[in-house]
């Protein structure tokens, strides 16, 4: 696990410079599938009860139990993430135009494996660190931007026009507290030189009580720029919860709040997931707004900069 | 503590079945303050480096240190807090319309140490309730209201129109999950019989991280009934954090945060505290939006139902 810690550092360290990461964060990822599979017994846990039932398992060592894990979109085999994620790549860099339901899914299963077996390390050594997995869903996805848009900006801020900061900004540094005033701090945003709108990517491994954010950022950035200059693109990785007791796993969902959201609060352009929660799919929820799978998002980042 | 645990379930319990729960409010801070006399050390702990500083106390006991106290504000003596506490109730009863700064002081001393004193217990006695200190200022606050307005209607949720629930609200009881899809949930809405404007009062110790959601809520309401149907009055404690290193007490204050909600997200009427922050008390703040001490809250609330 050590190696793994400091590769991440190392990882987060390059992009937070804004240098060239992903060959690191390959690094990363195929380090965490060694240490899973030397180190950990890779077992069914039990079943999500949706139509159709959908089955989990979990990484386990000595006891610990790691979040639970969709067998059919995980690739445990070590070589064969790279090559699926190298056939990818070359996918992404001809332009993701006319990808099949089989090319989506690829793609699914290649972002999955990479942001949930960092994740599953994190749960079994290192379960202090919650938020590391986050940070590096952010980082890992950052990293296949370049490759669908070779000459895309990507940042994480959105300054916005017209509040002072000044004064504040004083204070805060006496008072040792962040304040993200006159900005909207996101997880990351993508410009391309030839266009003036832009996308931004709100990267979540769930949402749970933090799902109104997106919607407010969404609505913050329509009212200081006008509508369609920002357009959010909510992504995660699943909303799967463990049930130790009764050995299921379920899916936390709230679609009332998420049409209440796009309806009153702000409008995304979609909701996109590794792993798609069945209520969140269904026919009532995707009138809302659309909802799809990870693997589509290329698809729609390309359209969204051709329109 | 036992004494205190018990008391806070049963006039959480009489809550929320909606009957009379002010007596029983006020035996429990009876007892919170006689458990803190007995049984704590009171003490100075630091001050806020502000202009002009601020001195904090804590009560301590074993070890265990309280949140910050003010000592100008906070009432030690039981028998001072019932007859200062019925001088407020008389005057809520005739009507807040020409209270001056004393009385609005006081009002303000009397809301903090119910807060306060029963917030103090917890953090000695079991500071793994960290959510009840929040549930006993919504309870407590909800209890002044009917000496306001004899004929005020309490709740909590405000049901939207057009939202269906019928298939969700099926699947969530299947997943036991909860949603609050089709209303907003709030911590108090006040509504009058012969108004059709309300009241909603987001009651939080302190907001920290959750400030988007009173922005995020006024923006809903508006979205959905208009504006000016339901206005919103934030309501807190403080934003005070101790300094245990430093020994000095911060105010941990997102000056440009809520001017950038203010703005762009939904126009609350108000902020309001028992102990104001320094930097939300500066006029680039009040410039956006009026911030005064809790004490002064009644009077608006008279003026906006007059209006």
């Amino acid at each position: 696990m050590r190696d793994v810690e400091r590769i991440f550092r190392a990882t987060a360290t390059l992009y937070n410079k804004g240098q060239p990461h992903f060959s690191s964060s390959n690094l990363l990822v195929d380090n965490c599938l060694r240490l899973l599979g030397d180190s950990a017994n890779y077992r069914h846990f039990g079943s999500f009860l949706g139509r159709p039932a959908v089955e989990y398992n979990v990484f386990e060592k000595q006891g610990e139990v790691s979040r639970p894990v969709r067998p059919d979109l995980f690739i445990e085999n070590r070589q064969k993430l790279v090559s699926e994620q190298s056939r990818m790549i070359e996918r992404l860099r001809e332009g993701p135009t006319d990808w099949d339901d089989a090319t989506v899914r690829q793609a699914t299963r290649v972002i999955y494996t990479n942001v949930m077996s960092f994740a599953c390390c994190i749960d079994l050594w290192k379960r202090s660190s919650r938020k590391t997995p986050g940070t590096f869903f952010e980082i890992y996805f950052a990293g296949l931007v370049p490759y669908l848009f070779t000459n895309a900006v990507l940042s994480k801020h959105i300054s916005l026009p017209g509040i002072s900061e000044d004064e504040e900004d004083k204070m805060e540094e006496a008072e040792g507290t962040e304040d993200g005033g006159s900005s909207v701090a996101t997880d990351l945003v993508i410009a391309r030189p030839d266009c003036e709108n832009r996308i931004v990517i709100p990267l979540k491994i769930t949402t749970r009580e933090r799902i109104v954010q997106p919607f407010a950022h969404q609505r913050i950035l329509d009212s200081a720029f006008g509508k369609g200059r920002y357009s959010s693109f909510l992504t995660c990785v699943s909303e799967t919860q463990l049930d130790n007791k009764k050995k299921s796993v379920k899916q936390v969902c709230v679609p009332g709040t998420v049409k209440l959201f796009q309806r009153h609060l702000g409008q995304i352009n979609g909701l996109y997931y590794c792993d798609v929660p069945q209520r969140y799919a269904a026919a009532d929820m995707t009138s809302y707004l659309p909802v799809k799978e990870i693997g589509e998002i290329f698809r729609d980042f390309w359209q969204y900069f051709k329109n």
